[in-house]
């Protein structure tokens, strides 16, 4: 089997990723495994995390592995990705060394890299981890960078745990109210699995100019269009949850003032009543909810409906860890370290 | 066995606390043991530790078990634990979600919080570590907030290996001289072990200014009641010391200007003699004396009786990794994880 | 067998040193061990690291045995080392206390602590770790204070593996070019390997002022006496790289102006043409060249001689593993914990 990196669901066809979950829903039963004995994974985190140190360190541990935590933050030197660069400025380390070396030490390498919303053109190329999956001569998996698949595969699989088959059910991603502009990463990562796995994907905001990257609103309306789905976008609440199977709520900023926020003010103000509560979600088809953690009760999401069954946070954030055993296991496949 | 916290000794009978230390003096002797086989804790840490990191993660490790560090103090986001919260201010994430995804992934969760020096009228309540207790549906060890409950387990180990029965011995909690107010924490849990236990407990304070909060004072005179023992406070180093069998020095602020520490400085003056010397030693019954660590050596005691044979703070800071294992084993027999 | 730190190659003879290069080199090929089996080590860090930390931690892993990361920089007190030092300053800790207490909890330490660039006469003494060694029960091992002996075992293997017997082979330490002024470790780690492993030594530096301390100088002079090979510092680039075997570089602060940087400008911009490029290495007798990691592209050595074979770098780095291994394997013999 060649190596495979898992950077972006896009890569991997519907059937690999079911097959992911299918394996993920054998773990949740039988934790314990041996798909990573005698090797080792790197998490190298950028940003910082609580559910993602912890489910793929206990992930890697119950396969048989050793995660190695690295905290890239401050702890370590910026890294230069350019080619040819004179490096005269902050980083003290090209991602040719970083990425070959590390790659000598472990079996798979994990990265979470936030945008530094300073300049999309640049960062919706996802320059750091595409430079460390080409340089890496291990598997490199996502934790998050503008994308999130170990979340998508999360969501897909409470999402069928509940549903069951999800195809040609409606999915409703929903912008919600935060005090901040926050990473698309998800929003993206939500319409490309709901698209993949055959839904019809509604995107609901308080303005136009939440439209996303277009990387991933072209991909999501192709996957709907090849699954035969709707793709739509609104800013009509009422006709966005009518009917629907699932929301998924997040708040994220608008890319038109990225990295200009106060510009951004009149239109996130625009979606102040959008927070997901029992009225909204009395318009949909029995639907259920979720949402990525953290979230901030009662901004975001209505107490009431947070505490209510119709909630899978709880169980997609649990999903995690079983999702991520099966990706590692899968990925470790082709290494002989 | 229906699951059980270990958040305070309080909580906890005298035969059971003793079970304990018996079981911490079997793994002094035999280290390792299958208690956490399979099984994982996750260390979650709002303050910084050297020892309690070590000891726990090291125990973890060699009962089987896989232990999860979580520098909560800036890798993760301040936690909301306030009911029905609109969550429109820091905290990203409510102690519900929190809570309760920890405990889908660990067997058991360990937290170490400090109070803020705000407000101890709220600070008193424990919030933090009390609401993931709630919330958490695995165990939850206490590894410093208000109390620190495994460091009186160490204490009470080291004083019964050097004193035996340590039932109607004279203990002598001292206030002792430093830069700063500290917390409170181990200087209320020197009063409830050594009360618990039996032991008649003596208090020297510069001004009564330094009384501890009523809830401890309150249990430790009951404790010392119940078991026909006598508790005291005073002001008079000569009487204090006389024939005391165990001298435990410790540092702390006086709760009255809580926050408000420049007002404290004129009695915190009083105490400028209280270090614990070779003259005031020679004043017990040839007693031992202990602190927790770290400790600032010829500020809080001299040399001279830290380098003596009397000095029992290594041993209590060793024994710290034997007792954390029995309570680990202990709780963890409850789950099923 | 008697305990041993260790410290610095200072302390173990060339034939030692040759069997740990050996056992790394078994490693290489066979990476399992039980030689940590029941044991652990913590790995104490007063500044940043990433291969260190990873190739330390996976190392002791591989042998069986539990690594414990400790990060001094923020989440622990500085640590008091002074005799007799009454302790009202910052630190709350005596190493006497934190070293015993370590040692009761873990069969090795090692210790990460760079030189602060305040005062070299205090510095060159490299206190911490000397103390640590002091009062510690258990072996310690330098993971880079003012040398980086571990370091100097990974150069060594690459340079064996390259060169054959390198005894009477020319080795070039070149002063490189940097923003900033760094450590003299490497640098000091540099000609001290070379010279104990019988090399003819030669220092290329920008001016006399960067010659290193005398401690390192006079040992080096020292062991190539021995071993009758030449020792020799020039400024005169032609000259140092012509018909040398191996080329290393790193760039150094010099010592007159330890903490006050200012005043070296001028001397460091005499070293603007230091950069190893191949106009160079074509002076060279088909040398090969390596540089610790990091490393800055295009202002220490070009991409062209980066990129080409004579680069051994990578090596150097991954060797990092392997020796480490050995140190740790060698050390842990003479432990009962």
């Amino acid at each position: 089997m060649p190596m495979r990196h898992f950077l972006s669901t896009e890569d991997w066809s519907r059937s690999e990723l079911q097959s992911l979950i299918d394996r993920a829903r054998e773990f949740r039963d039988s934790p314990r495994g041996d798909a990573l004995k005698g090797k080792s994974i790197a998490l190298l985190f950028f940003n910082p995390s609580l559910r993602t140190r912890t489910s793929f360190d206990l992930g890697a541990h119950q396969l048989g592995g050793h995660a190695i935590v690295l905290d890239a933050r401050g702890s370590v030197w910026p890294v230069e990705f350019e080619e040819g660069a004179v490096m005269d400025q902050g980083p003290e380390e090209h991602v040719k060394e970083a990425a070959r070396v590390l790659s000598s030490y472990v079996d798979l390498i994990a990265i979470r890299a936030f945008p530094k919303f300073e300049d999309w053109q640049a960062e919706r190329e996802d320059p750091l981890i595409t430079a460390y999956a080409k340089y890496a001569t291990v598997p490199v998996i996502n934790m998050e960078t503008i994308v999130h698949p170990c979340q998508e595969l999360a969501l897909m699989m409470a999402l069928q745990d509940r549903l069951g088959d999800v195809r040609g059910k409606d999915f409703l991603l929903t912008w919600v109210p935060h005090p901040k502009p926050l990473n698309t990463a998800v929003a993206n990562s939500a319409i490309l699995i709901a698209s993949k796995f055959g839904m019809n994907v509604r995107m609901l905001v308080p303005d136009e100019v939440y439209t996303l990257d277009p990387r991933y609103m072209g991909a999501a309306e192709r996957f709907c269009a090849d699954a035969g789905c709707r793709f739509s976008l609104t800013t009509n609440v009422e006709e966005a949850y009518s009917g629907a199977h699932a929301v998924y709520a997040k708040s994220w900023g608008a890319l038109p003032f990225y990295g200009q926020w106060e510009a951004e003010a009149p239109y996130r103000a625009k979606g102040a009543g959008f927070m997901v509560d029992e009225a909204k979600m009395a318009l949909t088809d029995d639907g259920v909810v979720s949402h990525c953690l953290p979230m901030r009760r009662n901004v975001k999401i209505a107490d009431a409906v947070v505490d209510s069954q119709a909630f899978l946070g709880i169980s997609e954030a649990e999903n995690r860890l079983h999702v991520q055993k099966a990706i590692m296991e899968t990925l470790a496949r082709g290494t002989t370290n």
